[in-house]
């Protein structure tokens, strides 16, 4: 059988690389597309299709950063100092894609969880694909992402802005993260449950 | 910027193929364990490993038999041929692992719709990793899965047995799935909203 060590070298060597550490430039848009592309390859009972990906240009941050703002001014937020921030996470990140999903209701045979699988298996991938060409890339999420009208911004009815995703060339080699001490273990053999006979 | 066109070409042709076009050998335990680890690499907020894989061995198909059929007695089948069939599902696969979820409530920061977001991504790097050995794989989930006594065979409190990824040496090449012809387009630029000034 014919193994693609390298490969899965150098798949097992993606880890998530912070903002801090990405400069420009990011990814084009001919290589998002093809990230993107590299998503569907996720496994997607009924063919569903429950993910998309949505492309922030640099010349929009400034739209995002309002939007930002007005989030932190709807959660309290009204220091200069905390609407600076919001204000200027807007800019975080070379590139940045707003990962959507949208989870149908009445699929008996694909319930929401199994739609959610789906779409972080599409979410790995895109991550894989900016691995692969090179690209540092990370996840972002948080409370700040319900705000309602960040949301309408984003999404179609029935869907939903789930995370962002944030690339850009790497200013250093990413590192592992340990383990949570009580992780448990990743594979294990099956112990059957005494049947009554 | 080095981009790893043969790696990215590997992911690209990877497809869901079914136990009819899968054949001996399956993988090594030492192949799952390195499917297993792979999927670590999904990103995880938190931390939290919210998913891990128990493997069903051969000679333990017998016993995943009796659970299936008696699984199908509690849906209400009873004719020879239907629990003949359940039984005979166990053997589906050379190889046959089983997809446990466990969803922490209580974590404010990580939602349960990211917990699933990282179990797919795991699900996927597992995928990933049997392709590039060469082998054929697929995920399969139904609701025979939602049988008590079949959960609590696997699973410890607090988790779920969401799907099986079933692996074998492919007897035929796996070929693409149409996609829905009104999916989405996987990746579209951002319009943002006219804000008020």
């Amino acid at each position: 059988m014919n193994i693609d060590s390298s490969a899965l070298a150098a798949l097992a060597s993606r880890y998530s690389q912070g903002p801090k550490y990405m400069v420009a430039p990011a990814p084009s848009r001919a290589q998002w597309q093809q990230a993107a592309d590299l998503a569907l390859r996720a496994p997607d009972h009924g063919g569903l299709r429950p993910f998309r990906f949505v492309l922030v240009s640099e010349d929009q941050r400034a739209s995002l950063a309002e939007l930002f703002v007005n989030a932190a001014r709807r959660w309290g937020q009204s220091e200069a100092e905390e609407l600076q921030r919001a204000h200027d996470r807007a800019w975080n990140g070379p590139g940045l894609a707003a990962l959507i999903v949208r989870l149908r209701e009445g699929e008996p045979e694909v319930p929401a969880h199994e739609q959610l699988i789906c779409a972080g298996a599409g979410l790995m991938n895109f991550l894989n694909a900016l691995h692969l060409m090179g690209y540092a890339a990370k996840t972002l999420s948080g409370a700040a992402l319900r705000d309602p009208a960040l949301q309408a911004a984003f999404c179609q009815p029935g869907e939903q802005l789930l995370a962002w995703v944030l690339a850009g060339t790497p200013s250093k080699p990413a590192a592992a993260r340990q383990a949570a001490a009580d992780a448990p273990a990743v594979l294990s053999d099956w112990v059957p449950p005494n049947l009554a006979r």
